[in-house]
């Protein structure tokens, strides 16, 4: 029996999310519940070790907020379980976003507590974008500030995704080659990335191709004359022995030898990266330049570079594809209004800052030295972050999110970043994050008024139960 | 300006792959490399503090290798390339696998260097499909073997999937529910799961629903009379308080009250069980459960059990979604044959173990004591593991992926560890696997061949470069 395989597409997308999502979805309907909320997401609090994130997602986000519908398939699948009534999935057949998205762009960075995406509009509406939204903000931002921490060790020199075979699935695949690209990534081995989002795809070679010829010459010799500026891995059997190879080809092919570079994949890569250069130079191969793969993250290769070693470019895999270090952020997607009037948990650990915000960046000399988060409607100091990117349910007009954009600002803000924030070692003091008077003046009536709310109603069920 | 947004669909996925694998088939195709292949996807070593890993993804692997094709539109996206050649892209259009596929059954528990998945076909063939068995089998085994850890540890208490939002995409969401539930997790909060796989799906209530209603009972007033047996989210202010008012409804319902537990999500949830079991028990309300959600991992669910703690079910998100302490796995696809020879390499700490193999898991009393990994041909002890699941490009009839076999199938073999296997513990001494003699010999042969035919490529090389 031949099945086709699962895929999320446009087709199911809506039920891409959290059973929860439907069921209060249909109660707000039936209670008529359906003024505007505010839901904010952001991240609690940074991974340790990470001094920054990158936002990223936001792209998807809203071409998934535009035209997620549901067809009548997905219709027909919630109408075989219990929960729903005809007339709900009726109702829900022609459900549209209508409300407006704030968001900061893609390729800025963020702060523990700081909004990402704020979604207003009908409860239910923006209720039910929650899953969908953090799912792709989460992971898409998880990865970009992996990356940028890579990047920031690399320096001068290119970093490659090599990550896609050991990323969590195929969704994060095409996701993460573009994330990385925002955050600094030179180009990516996926080739579906490419075609999609136009990151720039490159590759090498593996040691199968070599272990099926019978002589590694006869691998490089083959792979030269078909690719010529290709990149050869030398390291399957000795890996000094295999640059010898490359020098002897290079004697055999004469002018026509255009290979541009070698890989390393294994063994001590700063000390053979060093003996490789010499055996490379000796032969008057200057031009040919050593990649590294296997391994990899910010810490060696920080390292290694630290150490003078002649490495060039740096593949990266495992460590970046899937962040391994902070794989998740504590992030949240929180009812912050409803119906006007501010909304917040007291649940302990888990404070929610009430109403719209703004993020207020305030630079020096062309520096970012500190955050204000701020009530959206305050004139707060420094550049607002927050933008109007969906109005009414349709992207605002001058807002893309094309990959080179999102690149160069994520380069340019990351550079405005103090330099021990952009730095890979943990940020003593962190960078400074305050929350504005008026936003503290808000949240302390919000919580008087919601522990007020508490009182009243436990001393009315007092009276309730006394009867 | 409206996109559709980016999905991983049947009509591009044979681009979901890395370029080298396009660029070493073409290199096989030019060269007129035809012969069978042999390749292995194992798993180097076990990551710190797992034991074995729970075999999964190759369902979806199949599907794949089946129905995969070039369209028109990834061939005009690569003949926008350099790379390839215009007769190439008219053989790729052509291409099937028309290879063999050898794999343990997912839920399966298999331990480092023992083979997955090995495939056997035209060299060119079997080294496309790598990116793609890769990602996806590493990636669900990753998710499967966390999800075991936690099923473990929480006994004869129900797991739910709550991660949706914190997993990696869109791909991962779907699959990782289907992987969870083999394990053994009772349902997931993906509906999609739900739809595409058949997984049981659940939910209860979010916080943004307590938070919208002025009152919290009113918020629970209106869900139980919606849904009936629903679960409550307690703790939206004050967890015991949020309790009480459960009693209240209850006693305001009277008969028509059937609301099947309460969720508590934040602060002390083992002390919070023994309060809030205390007064529902008080109340008569005997009847609900106590579910517990919040950060939620095998050990602090080990604890919250052996303290004693009332819980009935825990919803387990991040912690189990994105199997954070262990989001990766030292995970390969090797060449192990070529023409009728073993093949390997000489890299240092990466060794290959050439040819098809088989693993042999021997029982004593029922349980499974320690494996042997053999050569495929071998007569060796106990059970082998590893199945023709695909002949010439097509799944063997009784070769099926139904999630019910699989998830009974992962009981029973798991429930045939030894105790300190299955343990959340890191085990000593761990599972034995021993390499046959046969294997052994075949290894010393092939690399004393590939050691041979190394020295006398590097003195012909240097006969060489003395002309």
């Amino acid at each position: 029996m031949t099945d086709q395989p699962k895929w999320v597409t446009a087709d199911n997308a809506a039920l891409l999310t959290d059973q929860y999502e439907l069921t209060m979805l249909q109660a707000y309907w039936r209670e008529e519940m359906d003024r505007e909320a505010v839901f904010s997401l952001y991240v609690r609090r940074l991974p340790e070790g990470r001094n920054y994130l990158l936002a990223c997602g936001l792209g998807d986000v809203l071409d998934y907020i535009e035209t997620m519908r549901f067809n009548q398939k997905s219709i027909d699948y919630l109408a075989e379980r219990d929960e729903f009534s005809d007339e709900f999935l009726d109702w829900l057949k022609d459900f549209r976003f209508s409300g407006d998205v704030y968001a900061v762009r893609e390729g800025t960075p963020v702060f523990s507590e700081e909004p990402i995406i704020e979604v207003a509009g009908p409860i239910a509406e923006a209720q039910l974008l929650e899953t969908f939204v953090m799912n792709q903000i989460h992971f898409q931002t998880v990865l970009a500030s992996k990356a940028a921490r890579v990047v920031s060790a690399a320096g001068d020199r290119a970093v490659v995704d090599f990550g896609l075979r050991r990323m969590h699935g195929a969704d994060a695949g095409i996701k993460a080659a573009r994330a990385f690209h925002i955050a600094g990534v030179a180009a990516t081995s996926n080739v579906l990335a490419g075609q999609l989002y136009g990151v720039p795809v490159t590759g090498t070679m593996a040691h199968s191709y070599i272990q099926a010829h019978d002589r590694e010459l006869d691998a490089f010799r083959a792979f030269a004359h078909l690719y010529g500026d290709t990149i050869l891995l030398v390291d399957t059997y000795d890996t000094l022995e295999g640059v010898r190879k490359v020098v002897e080809l290079a004697e055999e092919m004469g002018d026509e030898f255009r290979v541009r570079g070698i890989r390393l994949d294994s063994g001590d890569l700063a000390q053979l990266a060093v003996d490789s250069r010499k055996i490379l130079d000796d032969a008057g191969l200057e031009n040919v330049d050593i990649f590294a793969s296997g391994g990899l993250n910010e810490h060696n290769i920080a390292e290694m570079i630290e150490e003078g070693a002649p490495i060039s470019g740096f593949g990266v895999g495992t460590g970046m594809g899937v962040a391994d270090d902070a794989p998740a952020l504590d992030i949240a997607y929180k009812l912050t209004a409803y119906a006007e009037t501010g909304r917040l948990k007291l649940s302990s650990g888990k404070k929610i800052l009430p109403g719209r915000k703004q993020i207020f960046r305030i630079e020096e000399n062309g520096g970012a030295v500190r955050d204000v988060l701020g009530r959206a409607d305050e004139d707060g100091p420094g550049r607002p972050l927050l933008r109007k990117v969906m109005s009414g349910g349709k992207r605002v007009a001058d807002e893309d999110h094309s990959l080179d954009e999102a690149r160069e600002r994520a380069r340019e803000e990351i550079d405005k970043l103090p330099e021990r924030i952009r730095s890979i070692a943990a940020a003593e003091p962190p960078y400074p994050v305050q929350i504005s008077d008026a936003l503290k003046a808000y949240q302390r009536e919000i919580t008087e008024a919601v522990k007020d709310a508490q009182s009243a109603e436990a001393s009315s069920a007092e009276r309730g139960s006394s009867r």
